[in-house]
Order: C-alpha cells, then sequence, then structure tokens
C-alpha cells in the first residue's frame, strides 16, 4: 500500500519547494514563508496540504489565476481590527502577515482580527493558529474556498470545506492545536483512498440524485462536475447533526466574507461564467487573543494541559489503544518526519520530477 | 404524542416565571433577565432550555448551591478583556452583565471578551451572542457544562455538551444564529423520546462497555451513573468525523476554563468527592466584534444575507422540503409562540403547580 514511496528528508524537501516558488517568480522572502507553510503540512502528518499541493500552485502561476508577487494592502485598520487586500498574491504570505498583524494588535491591546480578501488557498489553517501559540496567545485561523459541501437537505455543493482552527500553548511539549474541516472529510482524504483502490465511507458524499455515493472513482470523476457534493460534519440531514456542521461552515462563510465585502460560496471556484480559469478570490479571517491580559500565561498553560491530560488519562473504549488530543499526533507525526524524512508517493514524485525540469532545478537532490 | 399538552400565552409564562424567580430571592432587575433568558428559549422552539428548566433552578437555590443574588465581580480588566468572577449567582445574570460588558468594549475598540468563573447554568448560549446581533455586532457565546461528553476513543462522560453559539446582523427580518451543542445531541432531546416511547438513534450515546445504545428508559437512567455517555458531534470513533465535535468541545472547555483560572470537566458536576450537592462553577466566554471597525454595517448585512439566500434556493435533495439557515427555525417558532402560545407539557405543568402552591403564586392564572 506504500508501494513506491520514498522518503524525503525535510530539510530537502523544504529548499526544494522554496527553488520552485523563487523560480515561479515568489521574492525570497516570500517563497520561505510558502515553502514553511507547505513542509509543516508534511511534518505535521497532512500530505493533503503539503508538497503534494506544490504543483497546483506553480500551475496556477503559470495560468495568470496567482500572482507570485503579493501586494498586501491595509484597506482598513483601527487599534484592534484590519481589513486587507491580497490583490490574488500567494495565501500563505498574505496568511501570514495578516496573522503577524492580528498578533501585534493582541499584544498591545489583548485582541486583534484582521478580515482578509483577494486571497488564495493558503495551505493549513491550523499554520496560522500556532503563530500564535507559540507567542503565547490564542490563535483562530477560518478561510473559505471552493464549492464542495451540500448544505443540510440539499445535494448542490455549494459551501467549500471551511476549515476552523484554534491553537493556544500548553505546558506541555507541544500546544493544543485543532485545525478542521467543517465537513466530514475532504476530496485529498478520498484521493487517498482511490490510490488504494478501496470505496469511500457511506455518509462521506451525497450524488446530485441524493444518494449516499461510496464508489471512490466515480466520486472523484463527479466531483469537478458537480455530480457529488461532500457532506457537513455530522452528515446528511439532522438526526446526527448535520445541520451543526453545516451551521458552523456557514458562520465561516460569513467571517470570511461579509467582513470584508468579498466574494463568496459559487464565485470562489476559480472559474468565471464561460468557464475561464480566474482567481479564487478567497476570504480568510483571524484572531489573536493575548493570554496575558485575562490570566498569567503560566496559569492559563497549567490548566489546559490539566485538562488535556486528564481526558487522555479517561476510560478508554474496548479495544481502543489510546485517547489523543488535538495536536498530539501532529506532534508525533512531527519526530516522526525528523527522524524519517517525509513520505512522497509516486503520484507527487512525478510531479516534482515535472517541476525540477521545468525549473532547471539542479542543487536540490531528491532522492527520485 | 401532544397528549396533555397546554398552550400558555407568552406573557403569562414570562410573568409566572419572574414571579417564581423573584419570590425565590432573585432581586426584581435580575428576575427580568433570567425569565426573559428562559422565555426566549421557548419562544425560539427550543422547549429543552426554557420553562422546563424552571424548577430545576428554583431547586438548587433552595438547596443552596445557586444563589439567588448575584455578585458580579470584574477581578481583571483592560481595554478590550475581562475576567468576571460570578460567586455561584445566576447564570442569565451573570451571562447578560458579562455580554453588554463585552459589547462596550467592542463599541469601543473594535473587540471584547469576557471570561467568567463561578458562575451557573445559564440557559440558551444564543441568548447572549444575540445581543450582539441586535447591536450591530457580531456575537459569540460558549459555556463548559457539567461531564456528558466522551472523548473519542473513550466510553467516560468527561466533557459537557459544550455549546457554541455565534449571530449576527443580516439585511432579513431576522438574525443569522447558530446555536448548537458539540455533542450530536443532548439529555433534553432524549427525555422527550422517552416521553414519546421511542428509542434512541443508534449513535448518539454509548454505553460503559461501548456499545451504541438506544434503548432510552436504560440510557436515562444510566446516564446520572455515568454508565451511559453522549457522543460528540460525528459520533463514535474518527471515521464520521467524531474527533472534529470532540475537538471542537476541547476548544470551549479551554476557553471556558483556562482563561479565567476555573474549574473544568468532572469538577462541573455539581457535587463535591462526598457526593453532596455543591455549586456547578461553571465557566462562560462571551465575545463581541463590532462590524463596523471593518466594513459598513450595511454592507455586511447585505453579504450575510445573500449567502443565506443563496444556501436555501440551493438544489434540494429529493424529498427534502426546504433547506434553512441557522436562525430561520427560530424566527418561524417565534410566529408561532406569539400566536399560539407556548406548548406545556404535563410534566412542566406537574413541576409548575408545585412552583405556584409552594411559593403561593396568585395573581399569574397558569390554564392548568
Amino acid at each position: 500500500m506504500n508501494e513506491g514511496v520514498v522518503y524525503v528528508p525535510v530539510e530537502t524537501l523544504r529548499e526544494f519547494m522554496y527553488q520552485v516558488f523563487v523560480k515561479s517568480g515568489v521574492p525570497p522572502e516570500d517563497a520561505e514563508i510558502c515553502a514553511d507553510v507547505l513542509i509543516t503540512s508534511d511534518i505535521r502528518g497532512i500530505p493533503s496540504h503539503g508538497v503534494n499541493r506544490l504543483k497546483m500552485y506553480y500551475d496556477r502561476i503559470k495560468q495568470g489565476i496567482l500572482s507570485p508577487t503579493t501586494r498586501f494592502e491595509v484597506v482598513k485598520e483601527t487599534p484592534t481590527t484590519a481589513v486587507v487586500d491580497g490583490h490574488h498574491g500567494m495565501g500563505h504570505v498574505i496568511g501570514y502577515k495578516s496573522m503577524k498583524l492580528a498578533m501585534r494588535k493582541a499584544k498591545e491591546y489583548g485582541m486583534g482580527a484582521v478580515a482578509v480578501r483577494n486571497s488564495s488557498h493558503y495551505g493549513i489553517a491550523g499554520y496560522y493558529a500556532l503563530m500564535a501559540a507559540k507567542e503565547g496567545m490564542i490563535g483562530l485561523s477560518f478561510t473559505n474556498a471552493r464549492p464542495s459541501v451540500a448544505p443540510t437537505f440539499s445535494v448542490e455543493p455549494m459551501l467549500g470545506t471551511n476549515p476552523i482552527a484554534f491553537a493556544c500553548p500548553t505546558d506541555e511539549e507541544f500546544p493544543f492545536c485543532f485545525d478542521a474541516a467543517t465537513s466530514i472529510t475532504q476530496r485529498g482524504k478520498i484521493e487517498v483512498l482511490a490510490r488504494l483502490g478501496k470505496p469511500t465511507p457511506k455518509g462521506w458524499v451525497i450524488s446530485r440524485k441524493g444518494e449516499l455515493a461510496t464508489d471512490t472513482e466515480a466520486i472523484l470523476k463527479g466531483i469537478p462536475k458537480g455530480e457529488y457534493a461532500l457532506l457537513p460534519l455530522g452528515g446528511a440531514g439532522e438526526e446526527m447533526g448535520g445541520h451543526k456542521g453545516y451551521g458552523l461552515s456557514v458562520m465561516i462563510e460569513i467571517l470570511c466574507a461579509a467582513l470584508q465585502n468579498g466574494a463568496f460560496l459559487k464565485d470562489l471556484s476559480g472559474f468565471d461564467e464561460a468557464g475561464n480559469p480566474r482567481p479564487h478570490q478567497l476570504g480568510h479571517f483571524f484572531m489573536a487573543i493575548d493570554i496575558e491580559h485575562f490570566v498569567p500565561l503560566e496559569d492559563f498553560k497549567r490548566t489546559a494541559g490539566a485538562i488535556l491530560r486528564a481526558l487522555r488519562a479517561a476510560e478508554k473504549a474496548p479495544g481502543a489503544e489510546r485517547i489523543y488530543t488535538a495536536g498530539e499526533k501532529a506532534y508525533l507525526a512531527t519526530k516522526r518526519a525528523y527522524e524519517q524524512g517525509i513520505p512522497v508517493n509516486e503520484s507527487v514524485q512525478r510531479d516534482l520530477k515535472v517541476l525540477r525540469d521545468e525549473l532547471g532545478i539542479t542543487d536540490v537532490e531528491l532522492p527520485f
């Protein structure tokens, strides 16, 4: 099942991605940010948002729908808030600078929030939340995304996977970091099932006819045509709380669009009405809360840590090996990544070879 | 199925609740708040958190674990943040005053947040979020609660139903208001099934043995003994995203406890180690975001409204009558409540008669 996977050292992969961005026209200091966001995803064990997306960014830059240089314009600012226009630049750079801005405001005033318009795919939402956690703050990061999720009682892809990320420091070796789509799953996980030749679990996806679909190949072919939609956390209908996942997703759509007068829902598809590619016009919302404005940081960390330790020590379900808390698997994955390298599958290897050859990257040696 | 239900006019029920609170020692201006929070729940079609809880508050005041007079102490304050000690007073009053404080800060500085310790059951989380929405702000309201929900891969009730409420104004007749427990369901809904003699849907509840329980009577008897636990949004295990509901719940536990150095998890049970009742020591977290600090309020309302209208107009699943957005069912319920009155079932009627007789309420005429 891991046939053909090659493990690449973290720093090799980071340097390769950095060079791809630079040779695509991204300024060096911005390319460092882009490469860091992507490698952080791989390091934390989230292969769906890391190096596997490198060629997607490259293709979008070539298509002209993603600007390699990022004009970060603060269009409105108050002591605690700002609205930023990213002018279709690199989402990672826009996200990084926006979160830095929110953090500066929070350090001084207790709280800071930044709403962003005209951005692009910014990688893992958790990256920006973690920036705040590292500085003794609570970080929150939200983004909308191209339509793929059906509202409750609908079969039409309307909402993005609209993730919510929350991170905070604890007294443990790693921060608490919750980072999840408000849909049950996202397309990347279905692509993994396709590579393994496995069916899609019933309840993840609904067909346009209203059936819970499980045919992985058919789903992947049909998603771009709108023939299938992902389901919100809680699933189809209301019995298992699907309206809650749906409601959370709408909350995020509002935070990410209405606070910056921006595009939303179908207008985030990346295509114009004639079917031509265009910028995705994504919106983000970042928030930082300075803990010391409430309680001494050490007290907060101790309480947060005690909550997490109590949860892990709860009675396990029969057959369960371990109870995790959010951020713990990423911590374990980080250790593994530095020991073993980042697993790169054959499909991604092919992408990277194309990039290496097209961009003439000769001084980073990929082991394939 | 609605056998014995009597519809009581909204203002009759509000006045009755007000008098119960006043005669229990709650100061008149506080009693108005308590009655308003409870009646708002009934009006919005959430019978689990309205008049049916009236006797619970009364019993707790009599037991001495809930103080009818509320000492609202601001123990720390900055321009955008505050920490409040509620000294085991009425959760509704503490919530109302805390949200007002957050809103004052947001109006002036753009954002405001208040963390609360030593509070008690504050009714529907959405009430406080709606306070902000009525004033042109985004409101967020979170609370922890007595342990009833099992972490992913656990069978032990550790977390509360830990709701998240978010409300904002729109250009429609009613605000967007998302207000939901981070568990699939809560005990009140299982009590409704018991009255109807129906089984509990498989997946809502896990037994201590790790089985998905459906025997409604057994579940209700076993919950107080810790023999059953509610499951987080997404259900048991990780396949349907149960770790996401779990993670959201932990996020809320941290926001509500760690920012105010307070109690958490099992310490919120309402019992000491010897099994004697004691204050619940709940924590809340409130946030207000002033929209005008980002964009003109009318622009925000128009965008939010457009998002909601587009969602409702999405293609319906076969057999589905209607696609709702959060707050819409409550709006429809509000109209019904003022037309028909609030439905009061036989069990609640019995409670209200006890209160009427014990407290000697003679000038509010209940129709039973």
